[in-house]
């Protein structure tokens, strides 16, 4: 434990200081239920004092939770960040494996996330992680080349990220059981089926499930 | 507005004044958001005094609101009240329409409490949703005739349990669109899509894909 800023930690900047702070809640927050971490734990963490994490986060814990929430979905944006050429399942499945790495790094505190009944729950953090789902729906849409996705087709992409997200929280449960590698494939699998279900009830969708097969062609 | 209890209301048992105090709040949840409803709503809803719902409900607005989720969990477990005879599928479509009228039914309260967020979300409230979840996996997978599931099929049942909740939040979002019935047989069609997905991967989901098939033949 350092009580007291040492002249190392005092060249940071604000901004640097203040990722440093995150980055230390985050992976406390990443193997412990939100409610279990203190500033305390986060100023050891950083190996700063307990003052300085208040200084930078005055609305206490909370805010430092919603702070670390925050750059946690930033975090998960970037799983989309993938060029978009090429095929659009394995782009998906690129997507997919940058998704169950993050999981897997934050295990924990992704539970407490997703499940809620978490005593730091707020409105605003279930904003957040709504906006990362709608965010997701966006992304997955851009990807298969539809722009402007009608009802049935945008209810089964949300409904298959929901589904994504139960399975992760399962694999957690079953020790990431099965590995990753296989969950990804199953999962772009179950993609395609559903699609190619709702393909039978939306034209709109039905073009795109002959494209994603088109796709798959040399 | 009765102020107080009438004689009429005398007459009722502890627990009939507890059930009427109960369906008063659940149609009162069913269109506003938890944190909206009142314990003078309630009184007011059920025709009875402010005093006489907190001599039932001592602990206020939080009791009364687990006890109210709690009741509707105890409906929609009502909705798996199927015989276990006849083919698997039409016994799901079954399930699915009572589920269907319940979310109907209840609307704004469903999407409160599936969504989280709310005020009165707590580690219990959400125990008892993860409860009805669980409940739900079990039930399907004995209506399927499959009393020891594997973890594929464990993780498929739960995943389409979750994508059909997410169903539900959208078909509320959206002015109940498609209806009920299509949204049902949509659903059925998809769960069977996926399940022959993980028959690929899971020798019983195999068997049971295969059994499902035979069902549907005279």
């Amino acid at each position: 434990m350092t009580p007291s800023a040492t002249p190392a930690y005092r060249r940071l900047s604000v901004d640097e200081r203040r990722r440093q702070l995150l980055d230390a809640a985050l992976s406390l927050f990443a193997h412990r239920a939100p409610e279990d971490v203190s500033l305390d734990d986060v100023a050891e963490a950083a190996g700063v004092s307990r003052p300085l994490v208040y200084r930078y986060f005055p609305g206490g814990k909370q805010q430092l939770y919603e702070a670390a929430l925050g750059s946690a979905a930033e975090e998960l944006q970037q799983c989309f960040d993938e060029p978009r050429e090429g095929p659009a399942l394995p782009r998906l499945s690129r997507v997919l494996d940058r998704y169950l790495a993050f999981v897997d790094e934050h295990d924990t505190g992704f539970s407490a996330l997703l499940q809620g009944g978490s005593v730091v729950e707020t409105s605003r953090t279930t904003a957040l992680v709504d906006g990362v789902r709608r965010s997701a729906a966006q992304h997955i849409c851009r990807h298969l080349g539809v722009l402007d996705p009608g009802p049935r087709l945008r209810m089964t992409v949300r409904m298959w990220i929901t589904a994504v997200e139960a399975a992760s929280l399962i694999w957690l449960d079953e020790g990431k059981q099965p590995p990753a590698g296989e969950l990804r494939d199953w999962l772009v699998e179950q993609f395609v089926a559903v699609l190619t279900v709702t393909a039978g009830r939306d034209p709109q969708t039905a073009a795109l499930v002959g494209a994603l097969a088109g796709d798959g062609r040399d």
